[in-house]
């Protein structure tokens, strides 16, 4: 592979991140979920270990959630060519949101950081993600939600 | 237009906000106001609403405050092609500054999250903001600056 | 030069950053130390004045401190290609860290916004850090670390 091809790999993976964060801030909850495969997974940062299997499990998250003013920042994009149709990669998030007022400006709650390891795949001539597995490393000010865990049926499993 | 070349465009539009953030935490506001066309608009993050019309009041912004410390963190940098000669983008900004002692490090004023949607344009071979519209999103601590309305002369427009 | 190969420099050692705060916060202290040229130089943001020479005084940094829970988030990473074998750049950093407790997620020590003006060298086919010149800007919360004067032993000068 040239260092050019490889370029132009790491470029459009790399992108799939800061999509993924502007989609899930200007609640584009449809092509947020085009971002991944039809059989793509999604571990949650503030859940991790019970992924979402697939587009639809996937795009319920964003969908069926009240509406809140969030901002993910994404930080350390690195991404590691393995083929011509597959990509790895790491990044960092921070995530401050605002869940009882919408309208900007608003006072965040907290600031907390987390980030993905990704696994991309070229399919049908467009980068995706095929798994994102999220973590929470730290937080200044602000309280870890505690999510119910998440029903099967939920996770696309059944 | 070959992926290549789009990536080429992408990259150096993509520096833009970047050296935005660079020469306004440097105070370098002559090199800022030369990011713009001679006719380019910037729309403040803490001011929406009112933006300022050509370089020389834009230049003005930043010349005539009084010195303060700042950084301003860009993250989530997007860029999409228009065409070889314009390109549109969007990106976050994390504002952190101490207006009342300039020398590092000092304590910040709060966390503030805002961003830009861009325009950009070829002119005359090198890649300018057309047009720069700002937002602010959410604080963590700190307290929303009050700004007056600027003049229409202030902003360029008589 | 052309702009693709430009560009192809300006990727390389755009990455050099994000690796560094990878390895930084992985605990991969020898893959960080191989990111310096033989001869590098690293001028730590917390205490600038005191730069430590040489792969092994680099490394000795990171190896001999007690395991950590650290997050470097890298933002404005721009780089200048010098020539065809050397380049420059500068980006920001901000560190959150929590010291007492090690497992994710833990409460930060505040946030730390610094930063790096960095060389970089074409090393046998690889970009290395030449020299990184670290400061501190801001911060939000915490506390600034007093590290103890380094000896000329511990960087590397004997």
């Amino acid at each position: 592979m040239s260092p050019e091809q490889r370029l132009l790999i790491e470029h459009e993976c790399g992108k799939l991140p800061l999509l993924f964060a502007k989609y899930a801030d200007d609640g584009d909850h449809a092509a947020l979920a085009d971002l991944f495969m039809a059989n793509g997974t999604y571990d949650r940062p503030f859940q991790p270990g019970f992924p979402f299997h697939g587009r639809a499990a996937i795009q319920s998250i964003f969908r069926d959630r009240p509406p809140i003013l969030v901002r993910h920042l994404v930080t350390n994009v690195l991404v590691a060519v393995v083929s011509e149709t597959r990509a790895r990669g790491s990044n960092y998030v921070v995530m401050m949101s605002n869940h009882a007022q919408v309208d900007p400006p608003q006072s965040s709650n907290g600031i907390f950081v987390g980030g993905f390891d990704d696994e991309y795949v070229l399919d049908g001539g467009k980068w995706r993600f095929a798994s994102r597995k999220g973590h929470l490393a730290l937080h200044e000010g602000g309280t870890i939600p505690n999510f119910p865990t998440p029903t099967d049926e939920a996770r696309g499993l059944k």
